[in-house]
């Protein structure tokens, strides 16, 4: 049986939502997940091959049963090929999103997709110059028209190199260049990746993983860092914004909408109904005070981080969200939406409603949204959740929302400390701040709801080291409490010096997990600025609860630009000690960082601090001993 | 035990090399096959899922245990996400083939590819034309050049469909739009998939297998037929050409250089270098007779096709030609080439080499071949392995070859006609001919080798059906004698009579499995010639004993392009009755044909003469009861 107080989450709204859900008989995430055990160890541990029917077949880990699968391949092979196609899985998710904003940036341009604009003129100028594209005297929709067929050559194979990586220090790119890893086609990668794990390809372990580090920059220099430019030239840089987090949020009073999923083609179309005049008299008209449009996952945190619109929880939250009763409407998009939710929302008046054509479940209305439809669409979803208004019953909302700020972008981290890193730098090197860490991921229910991502970020901040953080780990401590210029008490001196004086809180939210991304163009111009490579800086990555492969992902291409990677669940390579040698010390010989797992967050601040201090000393800064 | 008379091959070169194999200690297929014994249920009915790390998950059958993983997804989700990854990879693998060819195409534009040139100019103009490019007072190389270019975007994003589903008849486009399944790029369409099986994107198993076949198409129609038109462009257009198949090609007093794989990139330059003045003196010098070069599994179905190259066996033979201990060099490229054989050929004098960036292998040297290395690198390693004939022990070549006839390019069938289909459609009209079925796909050690082939083939002929073949089918069959023009012999009278008249075999070998385009090709130019759907066509596929992903999707294509397939091994789908059912019969709706299991090849012989047969029906022709 599962105990909400200890199994569950360190979150109240967290626990009493589970208490609700489970006197509801709304089946959550943690039943499923008991249900299931034990897990299959063979998959555990990476050991366990289905890529051809000759197959299936399992490897041994005590030796004593087959060594090989029925064609040959061993550990090494099973699980290395395993891991790959994680890899190739999670950045062909995260440039499929990218996809869909170049499409839309496209159709803007042809005048085609009513209720988008342009809203960042100057980001649209500046990334189409480092497209090569000439924007002088160019009216904006055939700047946007050149970039998005330029970002389009990206997904392509007709380049030796995807466009962005010339964001990175010379120096990392010529580590790349050195290891054969600079990514060529986005696509292209993804399908080598595959292509190279089909039976009797790529049988070398380390060429696999080699591929897959490309594959993984394919991602992280080229599909995200497409989807988080063209967002924000789509609906704007982000800057610093109040907002509210937890389930909270929710209003007794108001329409609740709530957005789920990555994508803010969707979420921005419906933020924009919700506003509309129109419906806010409709509103009225049903007996409601207003319409409350809420975020849960990470197109919630891209609203978020725009328009500072409110978030109700992250990953492990959004079966608990529906239980509150509360919820007239979901709107999803894709990733990451468990195909769950529909059931939970059956046991109450919710509408579930699913958008993207790539992206069905069960349980839920289809209402697909294109660029040309968007706008009507939104409009017609939240006229339908103003009418379910009335069909509420019981509605539970336990807490009251924390306040939190969001919205850095590194254009508004840069432009605060003047334009330049220089302040931070200087920081950096008088040891008032040791270093930072970019704490990503997402919740798995094989830690405790939150656990990880709070107790690291807190060991951390009271270590003087700045945390950015992305996705699923930025509701969780701005939940805590970290995000609001008082959480300042929680860091240590120097940081709380810094922070104080800049008037920001000790955790930075840079975004959605696409959004990691902008971390890599902060290291880069660190990097720069200090005339080192990224392997240099005194900085790390931490995904403490991840569970996706798009996480494997992320992790893959912050370790492959040079950041060490702290993980807290192990992924399926244990059956390799050669992989995991490989991750997590041969990479060191190849990029200059390297993968540690941890599931204890207190070991894990440890592992970190120490990575920086590392750092720090290699560099010339003072260190600590740690 | 395995009893090699009971449970090994049909064939008697097979069964005495397993002999010897097993007298030299040397570990097979069938016996890691035997090792994985009993094989993972949950894996084998598609139920197991890996796809992010809440789990890994399993889903009971019995429906005793859970019925859903962590996230929620069922049965039908997780049995249609685990086909689905499969196409994706199958669909990528074909792709990568036709990307690496077009980049040699380019590279012969700007002559940088010594040693390759343009062969057919023919097709080169025609193929360029279907591409829209003006050719007229173009010189060759810039034609060429521009193709590649055109050819490039397809693999991209920019395109709203690749550009060869042109080539399929109007009414099959029409059922491709309307099912939205017109492939749009190749790349493209493998990323979605990859997108749409990472946890919480689509949830829907019938929106997934749609995207299914949407990818499948985009590698039948788009990179596999890019992949054989370029190969015919660069290497010519096989024309028919009498050849020898089995062990006994092997030679004694001769240098025996195998080549394995499926790009002929690599082995058209060996064969190139093999036949070159300077080897063939070096060859003597060293007390060899000559030189003699073989193929197994796809690249010797492409040299076979082109030069009559013979061929010494097919997929599970792989191993079993090492063993007689008269291979001088084994040279791989990519696809199906088991991780095991490097440690077969340790057993003996035999040099492993791998030659492609993308696949290297356990106990092989590698000579990496690119555009502007490979004719010097094939010197090389001809030359090493003239060298290595001395260190031959004790060579045992158990049986003699049997002779064959291959090169049935759908250039040379539609010549051989007269320019056009109509004497085959008179044929069939007629009912001399009943219909044809294409055989195609791997062997795969849970059926006795070539039984399924062998015995489905023979079936078929009997009954006045006209079978080509591709692949290791190909192999099979003419093994078994069934491509010399007396096999007539063999054939039902009507079949006989038709291809007595034409001086042909009554199974005509098509090429490699990329090759398979080709039926897709001619039954397009019988379904135009007639003004009908390739699905209403007396036509059906067979994949009697395949194995691989590119296997599944190729099953894929050839169903969403309107041909009934019959598969042997059931692929990992029985965990989903409703998935099942789709395949099956609901597939039929949607676009006209199904595919049906039958591991039994007597049996599989009336399922595909009963397709026929109701097809002839549909048409008016006459038609038989089964």
């Amino acid at each position: 049986m599962i105990d909400p107080r200890t199994d569950v989450s360190i979150t109240s709204d967290g626990n009493l939502l589970f208490d609700k859900a489970v006197k509801d008989n709304v089946e959550t995430v943690w039943h499923r997940h008991e249900a299931q055990q034990p897990q299959c160890g063979f998959c555990d541990m990476g050991l366990s091959c289905r890529i051809c029917i000759m197959g299936p077949c399992r490897v041994d880990p005590f030796g004593q049963g087959p060594q090989t699968g029925v064609c040959g391949a061993d550990a090494d092979i099973i699980v290395a090929r395993n891991l790959c196609r994680m890899i190739a899985a999670g950045a062909a998710s995260h440039s499929d999103h990218g996809r869909d904003l170049v499409e839309v940036l496209e159709a803007v341009s042809k005048g085609e997709a009513p209720g988008y604009k342009i809203r960042s003129e100057e980001k649209l100028r500046r990334v189409a110059r480092e497209y090569g594209i000439q924007t002088e005297g160019k009216d904006v929709l055939t700047v946007a028209g050149e970039l998005a067929d330029a970002m389009m050559e990206d997904y392509g194979m007709r380049r030796k190199s995807v466009t962005l990586v010339n964001r990175a220090p010379e120096k990392r790119r010529k580590v790349w260049e050195k290891a054969g890893i600079t990514p060529r086609g986005i696509d292209r990668e993804t399908s080598e990746m595959m292509h190279r794990t089909h039976m009797g390809v790529d049988n070398d372990w380390v060429s696999l993983l080699t591929q897959g580090l490309r594959n993984a920059l394919s991602d992280g220099w080229g599909g995200s860092m497409i989807a988080t430019e063209v967002s924000d030239i789509l609906f704007g840089v982000p800057a610093p914004k109040p907002t509210m987090v937890n389930a909270g949020v929710l209003k007794k009073g108001q329409v609740n909408i709530v957005v789920h999923g990555h994508n803010p083609v969707v979420s921005e179309m419906v933020s924009k109904a919700c506003i509309s005049e129109e419906m806010l008299a409709l509103a009225k008209a049903k007996g409601a005070a207003g319409i409350n449009l809420v975020g849960v996952c990470c197109t919630g945190n891209e609203l978020l981080m725009r328009r500072g619109i409110a978030m109700a929880g992250n990953h492990l939250m959004t079966e608990l969200i529906l239980s509150t009763g509360a919820v007239d409407m979901m709107i999803v998009d894709y990733q990451c939406i468990m195909p769950s939710i529909g059931k939970a929302a059956a046991c109450y008046h919710t509408k579930m409603i699913s958008t993207s054509d790539k992206a069905r479940f069960p349980g839920m209305e289809h209402h697909e949204f294109h660029p040309d439809n968007a706008e009507e669409k939104a409009k017609t979803l939240v006229k339908a959740a103003i009418e379910n208004f009335g069909n509420r019953k019981q509605v539970y909302i336990p807490v009251a929302p924390q306040e939190a700020v969001g919205g850095f972008s590194i254009e508004t981290i840069l432009g605060a400390l003047g334009g330049t890193p220089a302040p931070l730098i200087d920081a950096i090197k008088a040891g008032k701040i040791r270093g930072a860490v970019g704490v990503v991921g997402c919740n798995n229910p094989k830690i405790k709801h939150d656990y990880g991502h709070v107790t690291l970020i807190k060991k951390l901040i009271e270590n003087d080291i700045l945390v950015v953080d992305t996705g699923c780990v930025s509701v969780a401590s701005a939940k805590a409490g970290f995000k609001v210029p008082s959480a300042i008490e929680m860091a240590g001196p120097g940081l709380k010096e810094i922070c104080g004086a800049l008037g920001i809180p000790p955790v930075l939210h840079l975004g959605s997990c696409v959004d990691n991304v902008r971390i890599l163009v902060l290291v880069s111009a660190l990097a720069d600025a200090l005339g080192v490579d990224i392997s240099d800086l005194p900085v790390a990555g931490s995904a403490p609860e991840w569970y996706s492969e798009k996480a494997v992902t992320i992790g893959v291409y912050c370790v492959a630009s040079g950041i060490t990677t702290h993980l807290g669940p192990m992924p399926p390579v244990t059956g390799s000690m050669n992989v995991v040698k490989l991750l997590t010390e041969g990479l060191n010989d190849v990029v200059g960082a390297t993968f540690g797992v941890e599931p204890d967050p207190e070991k894990a601040a440890v592992f970190l601090i120490r990575v920086i201090e590392k750092k720090r000393k290699a560099l010339g800064l003072d260190s600590r001993t740690v």
